[in-house]
């Protein structure tokens, strides 16, 4: 780092970040491969045209009325949320973040279960805190009694559980949840990035949040919305928590244009979502395409597939990506993670994979 | 906080924000009061449009062609700045508490002059680093030698130095932010939020950039752009400063419409920096003004003026609030803070404190 005084526990550090490389099937950041449809973008450019003519001014510091379109939406599934249960940012990460100055920080412990989502951990450094990691069962899900026995010896003062797990697929049992929560005398942070992709009777932490003001419960409009590029996240929690997050939250944090394309979203809920159960659909494709090729998978309730059996997941990596597919070496051995998307995506990812686990020594 | 495990030192805190108080006309947060012309306004549509086309994919991680593009609005300035030079982020909040947590953060010390940007010390204090005071002179000047001293016995890791400065409004001169950065071993920060208002014949610490890889210079588009509901703060520094923040940032910080809106209004420099001489005007009219009220106020390159000589600010600004005119109480004895915004912004703010301040109790 050229003798700058950086913090030394960064000395050596690589930023975060899936190799950009190009390929004609992006199937590595479990974007979602739909464009945004065509009434949505007439609205949009109405919305943001508005928006525009006051972009002189700051925006609204508190987003309320972004924050009451998001608690509309979160109460459709059924449990009912109100606006001051719920906080926006740019991007999940950023509410990660600011959950990890409030509740985090130094000399203060944060606790996950590996492999999950990779941010988890660097957020932690990145605010001060320790990062431990609880590990997880052969098949990557969290044993519920080793957890529980973690959290009472750790005490952490944060605790995370990301469902459906990233990069593995899986969601994670509600009593698992609350076995956490009861265990925990810190705040336990549900990452529910991926949840609308969830198999049926998959229910959302969302319905655990009444009377439990430690629990939070983090969102996305990156993947079921398909709005990667707009970076809104959000949470439902207490509204405590929400008070306690705009002690460190960056005064008007979330851009005008941000606030006006998210609600134009949210407005057009249905549509967007359609997509989902295209992508599950493909998703399911691909599970059941696997072990065809003698292949196997964790099962999914995201819109992605960790697949494997691999003796040399990289090289799998790499002849794929020769056969114009590029997917995700997320560094477990013997496993690659792909994204569901489009029918053609499935359709390219699954005869590369089926040349490539033919190429001699590949295989499983 | 009703009983959640927040960190200690954010108990009792309070949000940082001035009072959003309805007002026939709001000089109290320096927004520039023009909005944006109709060419660009066009260009935007036509931008947004083109971004929302994509929105379901990641934004640039990098944003590298935002980048360029403000190393080449820096560089007009004379001085030759790199895109490599250059980092963006959401408002230049973000910009400082990326760098607070690559070069500060717990156990490390910030050094400010207060009064200053009051988000120096909260942004110091967030990441989990210590906040000094150094203190100013009664004329809101920074005192080089005092300051150097200051820095030689404290040894911080971090030097905010605001120039122009707010809330006072003047610039510093460049010989004190070289004598500051000769002193320090960490990095000096120059937040220049208000440069391009400054009185002519004033430079700019980006001519003091080559061969000084500890200094950094932060701005944003939210003044003399016009563009506060955008949130788009930008730095130039060494590129090893832009490769250390990449440790911190968050991946995908920028969204597709903020970066595709900040390059289209960079497009319109000329146009929107045409508001720049108007505000200037305005503001001069308002400090020229000042003594025929019996009023003082403080040398300004800003987009605002202190202006004081009261034995009760707080009346004073209930008093102009009464009569429509929305200005900001700092919380320094005596003065108060207005932004310089349109002629009959100034006409409405001069006539409301010529009558507040012939009323009896209130005047100089």
């Amino acid at each position: 780092m050229t003798g700058l005084p950086v913090r030394p526990e960064f000395e050596g550090r690589s930023p975060y970040g899936a190799p950009q490389v190009p390929a004609a099937h992006r199937l590595n950041t479990n974007e979602n491969p739909y464009p945004l449809p065509d009434e949505l973008l007439a609205d949009l450019g109405a919305a943001l045209g508005a928006a525009a003519l006051e972009l002189n001014r700051y925006p609204d510091r508190d987003a309320l009325d972004l924050r009451a379109d998001l608690a509309t939406y979160l109460s459709r599934s059924g449990t009912a949320v109100t606006p001051d249960q719920v906080w926006a940012a740019n991007g999940s990460n950023e509410i990660l973040q600011q959950l990890s100055q409030v509740f985090g920080g130094a000399g203060r412990m944060a606790l996950g279960f590996t492999p999950s989502y990779s941010m988890h951990p660097l957020i932690t450094a990145s605010t001060g805190g320790t990062f431990v990691d609880g590990h997880r069962r052969a098949d990557f899900t969290i044993d519920p009694d080793a957890a529980v026995a973690q959290v009472r010896e750790l005490r952490p003062d944060v605790v995370f559980v990301t469902s459906p797990n990233n990069p593995t697929g899986t969601a994670v049992a509600l009593d698992t949840i609350t076995a956490l929560h009861d265990a925990t005398e810190g705040v336990l942070v549900v990452d529910e990035a991926y949840t609308e992709f969830a198999r049926p009777g998959t229910p959302s932490a969302l319905t655990l949040l009444e009377g439990r003001p430690r629990l939070v419960v983090s969102r996305t409009m990156s993947k079921a919305f398909g709005m990667a590029g707009l970076r809104l996240g959000y949470l439902a929690a207490d509204p405590a928590v929400v008070d306690a997050l705009q002690l460190v939250r960056l005064p008007y944090h979330l851009s005008s244009l941000t606030q006006a394309a998210a609600r134009t979203a949210l407005a057009h809920t249905d549509a967007l979502l359609a997509t989902v159960d295209a992508v599950k659909h493909e998703r399911d494709r691909i599970v059941a395409a696997l072990p065809g090729l003698g292949l196997t998978s964790v099962p999914s309730d995201a819109n992605f597939v960790l697949f494997g059996g691999f003796a040399d997941a990289p090289a799998v990596w790499q002849g794929l990506l020769d056969r114009g597919v590029l997917v995700r070496d997320v560094g477990l051995p013997g496993w690659l993670r792909v994204t569901a998307g489009t029918p053609a995506e499935t359709d390219a990812f699954l005869t590369a994979l089926g040349e490539v686990v033919a190429a001699p020594g590949l295989g499983g």
